[in-house]
C-alpha cells in the first residue's frame, strides 16, 4: 500500500460485479475500485458519506426522491442516511472511498468481502 | 453541494497553480481540484494523510528518499507526517482529499485559502 495504485490496471485484474477492491488507505478510510452492472440493492450508510466517482460508463444513483446520472469524471457524494440504489445499465467503472469495514451493501450480513489488490 | 461534480468542468473555471478549488465534502473531508505547474514547497501534513488523484498531465511527488511518478488515473497516498513536495514539469490537473481545514503548504501562513467551486 506504499506504492502508487493505478486505477485501470487494478480494475483489469478482476471480473466480479459489485466486488470492491481496495487499492490504498487513507485517514481510515479504504479507496476501492468496483465494476457495477445492472441493479444494486437499495441501501444507506448511517455513519458514513458515500463518495463515488466514475471511470467509465454512465451510473444511475437513484434515490428516493430523485436520481443523479454520472459519467466519466464525475463525482457525487450521496450524503450519510440517505438510501440510494447504484443502477448500471451497462458495465460501469468506478473508484469509492469508504471507511474501512463499511459493509458495502449497507447490512454486514450482505456485505462484500473486503479485498485487497 | 448537493450535486454532482463534474471534474472538467470544474478545472476549466480557473487557471490558478497550487490554488485547490473544493467540488464536494465527505466525511469531514474536502474533495478538491487543483492545477499545479512547477515545483510546490517541501511540507507534510502530522494529522493526516495527503490523497492525490492524476487527472491530466505527469507529476512527481518527491519524497526525501524516493520519487513517486503519477500520471492520468493514478493514485497515491503521501502517510501522514512524510515530507513530499509535488513537482508538475508541465501542467498536471489533479483531484485531492483532505480535511475541511487541511492548509495545503503544511502551514496555515502561507497555505492557499479555501475556495468552494
Amino acid at each position: 500500500m506504499t506504492d502508487k495504485a493505478n486505477l485501470a490496471e487494478k480494475l483489469a485484474g478482476f471480473d466480479q460485479h459489485y466486488a470492491p477492491r481496495t487499492v490504498a488507505e487513507f485517514n481510515g478510510h479504504d479507496v476501492m475500485v468496483a465494476k457495477l452492472k445492472g441493479p444494486f440493492v437499495w441501501h444507506k450508510h448511517d455513519e458514513t458519506d458515500d463518495f463515488f466517482l466514475v471511470l467509465k460508463g454512465i451510473l444511475d444513483i437513484e434515490m428516493r426522491d430523485r436520481t443523479v446520472t454520472l459519467g466519466p469524471g464525475e463525482v457525487f457524494v450521496v450524503p450519510r442516511g440517505v438510501e440510494h440504489r447504484p443502477v448500471a445499465r451497462e458495465e460501469v467503472h468506478i473508484m469509492l472511498i469508504e471507511p474501512t469495514g463499511t459493509p458495502n451493501s449497507g447490512d454486514p450480513k450482505t456485505a462484500a468481502p473486503r479485498r485487497l489488490v
